[in-house]
């Protein structure tokens, strides 16, 4: 019955070129060289570069690595902020094909230490400002045996290091040219660590593939590159760069010509809304809360609108009255969804058939939806038996992903990669390739065998003029399993709603069986150092234990 | 020296998932799956289908071929147009890693068994313009052991063709759902020959690897999906499918959720005039002539603007004079640059600050320029010895091109691929990564050491009202090599020019070296199937020998 001969499948004839992060960096500093890159040093103060000085410095350094015998089989750490040392770290040592593994200085030194063991960190660059972090983390570690300072003069508590020296001295006289090597696309890159909420922290691994592939798919009409051409967009992200690299934004910025923006170790609004004046940025990515505080900023100083157009939004749901105040002030906020396993898997398109409603509905109609699925990445939700569930807007389920810029092994794990990711999100999926993130699996609040979504509680909450922030944690209850209960931030000068006002209010959003039945009032509420609600530290606060 | 402990380099933990172009029409399928898709049929009525339902026709196609007793190792040829069919065949055979080669039907039979003998065709697919053709080439080849006809009763000069049958007998009671195989990337996926003007075809072997890097490339903004979301957009290409997949649109427009138009045999432009008014076609592909053509049609029939607002121009330079009446329309020409063994090399953005620039300013910019450099594609000009010339905008040299979407190795060809494809074009390089193709490096000129590009002074002779279209080549000269000589065609209703004349109103657009010793006038210029002037049998028209 075989129609075929004997032969093999036929090979495609095209060139075999490896997709590596070095060819970003050579094709910004090639043809766009003059665009400008600025970033704010550990000390605060503005340095100014443009993609082909960055170049030039990422050449030095890898010539200085290959001088002091660091091969491709070295790993390099990183303890440091937004900075363009920093944003030279990153091209220097991917450009060798060596990983760069950026440390979180957030983190206490045990969990570093165990990071860099995992990881076999041979050397680690760090700054002033992380000076005493990083004598901590030797004495946690034997792993690194040589610490490279950012700066100088080297501090007085990392003077006794081992093999400390300054950056120049490291540097030396290396040229600052280089033809980068090639290697084969797999290849780790950089490595970040996820912030772990239960258990040790795990490793991400991402590969010059994964990388390249997330930075095209980024680059988008709907994502990063909406304008054309790049030079149109001014970028800025208020995202660590040791947090999925700062939303990829160190790579496709160059890839799209745009002028790149760091805002060093400063991410809060004040500092933002100057770079923001400063440096005319036209788009920034970060956290609903973020967010809120930047237009808080501008409404203290006046100012009603600024040289930025475009909001990049994701970590959590964005509260309409955040989103409101964002378009006072020529602001359009943009939801997406990615997470440090699975970056660039969703586009912030607003949902098909938004083009033809009016900008209000369209606004409502973005703000319940966190972006589109992108090529190559796959999404699908199950129920908890593993079966997968319809597409259809409505069925509620654990959200699972897959395709090449997906981890599908955290660093130290052995066999073969997952076939899909367990993201931990619960999720609806439109049959337009929308995705609404309902909640995280372990927020979510389980009711007599149905979800109530804590984020779309909080929102029908902060609806009340009296209530300037929420959070909804699940109580055990004999009866229902759980139940919600709310712990509310009043806002300043607005009278406090009484428990019946409140859930009155609330009840024009949701549904009466969703209303909570505890409501609690707190100065603040505890975060994550992403700015996200931090569920765990909140029910300890209010002692309730996990069902 | 070494720092490196003796450890292997670090591979990276994401997903191993290949980039296949199943993924495309999945991706569209699902989420774009009543998007519509048009096309012409081969006896010019008009069929209606979208994303999904192309999906279930290529679904149903490959279980087919599967029941037929064809697997990866067969080798598949088409023999038909841009029609919805043709389509089908795209998705349902490299679905499952089956190579399709798309045989052009303008050549001749001998040059087809060529092509099938090369490839090693098992089965045909032909539509009932080519019944004919199809009976010719199995005359000449024995590859080829089983023809299936595009229609629904057998012509009479296809009865006697080996294993014939009906695409409706073929397909059975085939399924049209399927879970598509995974394979490796770099398998072979649509075939495509080049015009070969010299010696026999040139087969090149598109991989599902290239065909997805090269149509994210072109999905970028400033390409095929400059406008957010895709459907914004409905795309008509006005090139073949057997030309390099009609400029890769049958993969784009799914991977952006556009509207896709197919012209089925009717490239001409009171066809494609038809379609775009009936479509509401904004975006269309095709080489300088056939704009001529939309234009003259469009002033025909006394319409002054239609949905189309942009128009993709490549193969040869747009002239001044049909870039203006195309503006007339409200149709705005960008220039891009490929070439069957090159697709998706370059953007068709303006250049670099050409967004400070006033409209008029902005096209003259853009009409010199051939479009940006994208990523994955590195663009050099050498000199005669292969020397690399600077990328300044003033160097002319012939232009070579490496990448994972360049061809590397035609078909048949032994040893390791090329590291860098001669285009065996004349080009110039600006450091903003424009790209000014300055002639075919066979058709320029070379007078005393000089490169004259004939494109230019062609469109020179173009500006004169009494010239509508020219061509210039080299006529053999002892003291200068070569000096230029002009062919023109007169504009109806306008006197002719006399020698001097048109001399004399060149110069304000060239420098008097450039001027041609020769000027002659036809009633016509050769062309190329793909419409460009056919240089080669204009000499010979000219009796001029190529020096």
């Amino acid at each position: 019955m075989n129609k075929t001969p004997r032969r093999g499948p036929l090979q495609g004839g095209m060139m075999d070129v490896p997709m590596l992060v070095s060819e970003i960096i050579a094709y910004a500093a090639r043809y766009h060289g003059d665009t400008e890159v600025v970033g704010r040093r550990v000390d605060h103060s503005i340095e100014r570069s443009n993609w082909a000085g960055i170049h030039k410095r990422a050449a030095r350094l890898a010539n200085a690595l290959i001088a002091h015998g660091y091969d491709e089989n070295a790993r390099i750490a990183t303890l440091t902020w937004n900075t363009l040392d920093h944003l030279v770290m990153f091209y220097g040592v991917l450009g060798l094909g060596i990983p760069l593994h950026t440390l979180n200085p957030r983190l206490t030194p045990d969990d570093l230490a165990y990071m860099a063991d995992l990881v076999e960190d041979d050397i680690c660059f760090f700054d002033a400002p992380n000076a005493e972090l990083a004598a901590q983390l030797a004495k946690a570690t034997d792993a690194i045996r040589c610490y490279v300072f950012l700066g100088e003069a080297i501090p007085a508590e990392a003077q006794n290091l081992p093999g400390i020296m300054t950056i120049g001295d490291f540097l030396g006289d290396a040229g600052d040219t280089i033809d980068w090597p090639r290697f084969e696309e797999d290849r780790a890159a950089t490595i970040c660590f996820t912030s772990g909420t239960t258990g040790r922290p795990k490793g991400v691994v991402y590969s010059h593939r994964s990388i390249t592939l997330c930075s095209m798919n980024m680059s988008s009409a709907d994502m990063y590159a909406h304008s054309l051409p790049g030079e149109a967009e001014t970028v800025l992200p208020i995202a660590a760069m040791f947090h999925s690299n700062a939303w990829m934004m160190p790579f496709t910025a160059p890839l799209n010509g745009q002028k790149l923006v760091l805002p060093g170790r400063r991410l809060d609004a004040e500092a933002v809304v100057d770079l923001i004046l400063a440096e005319d940025v036209t788009m920034a990515g970060g956290v609903p809360t973020i967010w809120l505080d930047i237009v808080s900023e501008l409404e203290k100083r006046g100012i009603e609108s600024t040289s930025l157009r475009t909001a990049l939004v994701a970590g959590t749901l964005l509260p309409l009255s955040t989103a409101e105040a964002m378009r006072k002030h020529g602001i359009v906020p943009r939801q997406t969804w990615g997470m440090t396993e699975v970056p660039g898997a969703a586009r912030a398109s607003p949902p098909r058939g938004a083009i033809s409603l009016d900008p209000d509905q369209q606004m409502e109609l973005a703000l319940n939806r966190q972006g589109r699925v992108a090529m190559h990445a796959q999404l699908r939700v199950v129920d908890e038996d593993g079966v997968r569930l319809p597409e259809d807007g409505q069925s509620r389920g654990m959200l699972q992903v897959r395709g090449p810029m997906v981890c599908g092994r955290y660093l130290g794990e052995e066999g073969a990669p997952a076939e899909w990711l367990d993201t931990g999100d619960i999720a609806v999926i439109y049959p337009d390739s929308t995705v609404a993130i309902v909640d995280r699996a372990k927020d979510a609040i389980k009711s007599g065998g149905e979800w109530i979504a804590s984020p779309v509680l909080e929102q029908a909450a902060m609806q009340h003029p009296g209530v300037r922030e929420a959070a909804a944690i699940g109580i055990p209850d004999p009866r229902w399993q759980e139940r919600p209960m709310l712990v509310c931030v009043g806002e300043p000068g607005v009278d406090r709603p009484d428990d019946e006002t409140l859930k009155a209010s609330m009840l024009e959003h949701v549904a009466k069986w969703w209303l909570p039945d505890r409501i609690a009032w707190v100065e603040t509420l505890p975060h994550t150092p992403t700015g996200k609600l931090d569920k765990v530290a909140l029910r300890g606060l209010m002692g309730v234990t996990q069902p």
